[in-house]
């Protein structure tokens, strides 16, 4: 295919954005890639794998050469690299993102008179791994993208920023910035803090050493997102707080609901909401 | 090897059951294995697989005859078996269970005069699977067994059922019964509830197409566990009633901490939760 984007330059080259580098290079949808981190040693493995051609320190140079600028860093950084963009990008020069959290990042956006080309997306895609070195030009093959277009925003941009994911295999759906808040509140954060909660109980339990004995795969598996790190959560709580404070509401009254009905023996009450889990748990798989 | 026991009733032919009489036989540790079930056609895979040399549906029968009696059935369903082999099993006969919750069920074997020769067993094991059709007899190898002998348990009973989990390939560890249902409401029946309350939760949005299109691997692993038996959890939550509570009450007291430090933009009190969460991950794999 003739690229969508001769050069782009990628503002983050961890797992997602290295992935996006090889996979839209491969699909021939990206052409020259530059990636720009400030760990050396990260662009460098990025670099030696192939996923970009080149690497660079500087973003706002990086940004200035570009035609598309992907902004693939953490989400309290992406603000601050929005700012950036808005000083040097040129003329024409489409731009998106990949954060978890969406409204807070469009907003911005608006607000350094970017709307109309820049395309908010969110690419339901990871992995345990971390860093370039992981990069996987699959990643995102049959995976759901998540774009969130303003009122603003060209429809050219729009749709040449959902071609560049279909050409890397992903399924693209467009939301509302806060609807798509709202709902990863509950799919994706909400989970999140479960897992941080159960393990972090634990870790003050006074039976801690026992309990790590006595923990099977139904702990591990439940908590698997505890090891996520804490400095990208904390960003990604604060910037959705309202949404996910109100999933975790939500999460209360469920937990204080089952509570009641276990303290007083009412094993139909108990079993309708876990009946209710089960039925959900078989359509989301 | 000798076998520990020539004549065995396995009560329930389940994934539990039918994998400790395939290991038990592989192993010489048991000899002639009696599978006892309500349900012909598992009872009927279990034969077919070779788990067991006997099927039955008369449990009566099946315990007159053993020298070991193991209840693989429900927690529920365990209690009221007790009562059968109490009154049925002959002089000598050893006694033990593989459920979840354990000072229940070692009372009922006392209040039942099984004292001396009931030792309480909690193999923390399982699968995906269920049935004898998945039973696999390496099922236990590495895994924690739990037995839980109270102060009238004969030393040669319970050095039997030791050596039997200890051939089967388990690492063998003994506790108070009380202690153990305390360490597993925690380690085991807290992120059981918490991955219905996620699912629980979701099924009852107003949003849920759309959650279950931006639901990931991340919620698809914390609510494994919701695909769980609910006649089984409700009975493990009813007889683990105490622990259970407190379990959930700390899980509360948690969540109602990392909320308010979310609220209150609190990113240091929000980190501090993730960090203790992160460093108990790591101690538990």
């Amino acid at each position: 295919m003739k690229a969508l984007f001769e050069n782009v330059a990628i503002l983050g080259t961890g797992l997602i954005g290295a992935s996006l580098a090889a996979a839209g290079r491969r699909a021939g949808a990206l052409g020259r890639v530059v990636g720009v981190g400030r760990t050396r040693a990260n662009l460098e493995a990025a670099l030696a794998s192939g996923c970009v051609d080149a690497i660079s320190s500087d973003p706002a140079d990086a940004i200035a050469g570009a035609d598309l600028v992907v902004i693939a860093a953490p989400v309290d950084t992406s603000l601050d690299l929005l700012d950036l963009v808005a000083d040097h990008a040129r003329p024409g020069c489409v731009v998106t993102d990949v954060g978890s959290v969406k409204a807070p990042i469009c907003e911005r956006a608006v607000a350094r008179g970017l709307d109309a080309r820049f395309v908010g997306a969110h690419p339901m895609a990871g992995g345990t791994e971390t860093g370039a070195a992981a990069a996987d030009a699959d990643l995102y093959r049959g995976r759901v993208v998540v774009l969130t277009p303003g009122a603003g925003t060209e429809a050219g941009a729009v749709s040449r920023i959902h071609d560049l994911w279909v050409a890397v295999g992903a399924r693209v759906i467009e939301l509302d910035a806060r609807i798509h808040d709202r709902v990863v509140a509950l799919s994706s954060h909400l989970p999140q803090m479960a897992a941080f909660a159960l393990c972090a109980t634990a870790e003050r339990s006074a039976d801690q050493a026992l309990l790590i004995e006595l923990s099977g795969n139904g702990f591990r598996d439940t908590t698997r997102l505890a090891r996520s790190d804490h400095e990208m959560w904390s960003s990604i709580a604060d910037l959705n707080r309202d949404a996910l404070l109100e999933a975790m509401d939500r999460f209360s009254s469920l937990w204080a609901e089952l509570r009641g009905a276990i303290a007083r023996s009412d094993g139909a009450g108990v079993r309708r909401i876990m009946e209710q889990a089960r039925v959900y748990k078989g359509k989301v798989g």
